[in-house]
């Protein structure tokens, strides 16, 4: 199994929708396992930007961490159409081990 | 060493306790390194239920990741007490390098 | 590329500054490629203190994760460099794969 990270901005668009949402259609919609979205408090990445929780503004663009773990074939399936998504991001995976803890029905 | 990290709903529940609490209390009790609770934003898994931040509700089942770093023996153990809880999660683990900073002594 | 995590406390300091920023502010001058400071609701180490989210308190320590992607000799030497800074805290480090997503200019 394949662990994938992906690295963006909360702001980042692709057309009118906030990259992260059509990242996460994108896996509802090609059947992916999961997907969990984290959000940071500070970040800086390729353009050396320092983003953090600002009380004075509302629009922070923080960073935001896209998690999704499922079958190294699927995982690069996902990622050629994230690709297709016109944004600047940072995509992360590895080789990891898993197990699913099911609820028994009593 | 080896990094463990488990996927839950914030609601998930083991008795009267959130699993998430519950996990905590096993890592203390058989006397794990650490542990560390983080909540996404946004996230589905195997039901296909999205869950999202939402200001309209207060039982939102934000997705929970719990993370580990310890002996791989040390983990074995921990996951099988993991099991004995009743709850849908994805647990994923895999091996890494550590090194322990240590505040000195002025 | 080297995946690299740091473990600390919200309120663990260097001089008169947050450890986390503190870190941060290392890999911008260092010219590290990118940082992500994540923040926990729950967690224990060392000490085995148990932080968490606390509605009654205002200082609660929280868990900070610092998330940091690179070349594993920029890894190496930044952890040096952390290393000069006097607190607690639990470095985790392993091999990944990555992907640039840039945006094309239209
Ligand atoms: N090499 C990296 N290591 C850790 N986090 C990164 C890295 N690159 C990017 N990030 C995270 O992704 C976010 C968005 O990246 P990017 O768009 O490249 O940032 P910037 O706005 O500085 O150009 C950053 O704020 C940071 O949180
Ligand atoms: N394969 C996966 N990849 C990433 N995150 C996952 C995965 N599976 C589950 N999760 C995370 O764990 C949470 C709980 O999982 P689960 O109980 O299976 O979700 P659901 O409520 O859709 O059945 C999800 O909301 C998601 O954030
Ligand atoms: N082995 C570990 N696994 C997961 N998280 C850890 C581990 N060790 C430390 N942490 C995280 O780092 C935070 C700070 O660690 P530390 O200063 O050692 O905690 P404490 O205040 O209990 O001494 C902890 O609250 C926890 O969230």
């Amino acid at each position: 199994m394949n662990f994938l990270r992906i690295y963006l901005g909360e702001s980042d668009h692709c057309g009118h929708e906030p990259v992260y949402k059509h990242i996460v259609k994108l896996c509802y919609e090609h059947g992916l396992k999961g997907v969990t979205v984290l959000k940071g408090v500070m970040g800086f990445g390729e353009k050396h930007h320092v983003h953090r929780v600002d009380f004075l503004t509302l629009s922070e663009d923080l960073p935001i961490v896209i998690e999704v773990v499922d079958e190294n074939e699927k995982i690069r399936k996902l990622i050629e159409e994230i690709k297709k998504c016109n944004f600047d991001g940072l995509v992360v995976y590895w080789d990891v081990s898993t197990l699913r803890i099911k609820k028994e029905a009593l």
